[in-house]
């Protein structure tokens, strides 16, 4: 690092080791995620490869959180190692140039050696939304789940509320999770109702994989009046993935905010 | 259509002559356009082979509004003359089956003989979202113009008041629109705010070609003080397309209601 960064200095202004900060917003329609994978467009590879084409380093993407294929993020958070000159005014213009359209860098900033995205986050908000009429919706089919049969709110708000607190939520998570500790902490797990869409809107310090997707399918089951909110509680003490609701689909994700 | 009627008739519930009402909702984007045209993708061409495929007859389905290329509706409004013993529920289940899900249609309900769309419209209820920022909005872009430099919300509204009433509105008008009468009446025409989205809302009892798009751009361009309030009555008054401001993107363009 110390020879690149005295061959830049040679030329421009002196380059130095740095840590920076991005929020980032995308829409994950046409994405297979976060994560970089060889062969695949994912929105940490098409980071990676703006920061090459500025920098001329392979530098890596940290992400906050691994949102899956089709999740959407408005308000991501990555950091990113790098010996650079250029200002963070500079990486804001030109990494907006150089990924897709469906990705916006929002903010660049300079933060302290060694700070960390996924490490340091202390919690995150998402949000789901679902559909729920009759008849699909065009204009927010990308961003929503379209639920068909009428659902009960005021249910699933009773059903959210079992779910907030420190809980071991091994029921709520997809089986090809494979973390050993599965106790999380639900801060909050709202449900709001304007007409047809449905936000449900979920706080925590981490999630495991799918979780918020296999609550939010859970909650349907509920408004649906499939499931009771005492089922719920069952599931939840039971440990048991196949007693949860479906594992919501993607497209009705979005990570939120990162809390630091 | 007696002989078709009988022949029907014939086999299920006597099919008779009806006027039918479709309310739409669609996402413009991959469209080009409402009207029907040989080798495209329209949203008028969509709707009438549904109908086709679910009557065998061959019907036109009139639109209140022919709208652009890459424009978006919320509540267009259409009528079809057909015979047919399918009820309404019928329709509305098997249309949204067979036309594109980027196309909903949200209601379908029986009317007096020769109820006409678009002849019988008494006015329309457009939007044009503006997404007012430095950096672009992944999530919204389908649906607003990303328009960077700050816009000045209280000149606008100005500019917007100057256009209120009825006017000759030639100077805002696409030069391939051929009205004889260029005289419309604009009864609204609000511009509200929040935070980086704006959204121009104009009534009117109809609109020329392009009209609400370049109103806008000549909006955006009093904005960006590019443009006086003085100088919008002054083009107003001139009839002269060359002096308004620049055609507005149709993707910001949505027509949200048909008022009967």
């Amino acid at each position: 690092m110390a020879t690149q960064a005295t061959e830049v200095a040679a030329v421009k202004a002196p380059a130095v080791p740095r840590t920076i900060r991005l929020l980032v917003e995308y829409d994950g329609t046409d994405f297979a995620g976060w994560q970089r994978q060889d062969g695949q467009r994912t929105i940490q590879g098409c980071l990676e490869d703006a920061f090459r084409e500025m920098t001329g380093q392979a530098v890596l993407v940290r992400g906050a959180g691994r949102t899956d294929a089709g999740v959407h993020a408005e308000g991501q958070v990555a950091s990113v190692d790098l010996v650079s000159h250029i200002p963070c005014k500079g990486f804001l213009r030109g990494l907006n140039t150089l990924v897709p359209s469906s990705i916006a860098v929002l903010e660049v900033a300079d933060m302290p050696a060694g700070w960390n995205a996924r490490h340091d986050a202390r919690g995150k908000i998402y949000r789901y939304c679902v559909w729920n009429h009759p008849v699909r919706s065009p204009s927010r089919a990308r961003f929503s789940w379209h639920v068909y049969d009428a659902l009960d709110t005021q249910a699933m708000r009773q059903a959210a509320a079992v779910l907030i607190g420190e809980h071991d939520f091994r029921a709520f998570r997809s089986a090809d999770c494979d973390r050993k500790n599965t106790v999380r902490i639900v801060r909050r797990f709202e449900v709001r109702r304007d007409a047809a869409l449905i936000a449900f809107e979920i706080e925590g310090t981490a999630f495991l994989r799918n979780m918020v997707r296999i609550l939010v399918g859970t909650l349907v089951a509920v408004g649906k009046g499939k499931m009771t909110v005492e089922q719920v509680k069952a599931v939840l003490a039971s440990g048991d993935r196949t007693q949860a609701g479906v594992t919501a689909p993607p497209c009705g994700l979005t990570l939120v905010r990162v809390i630091y």
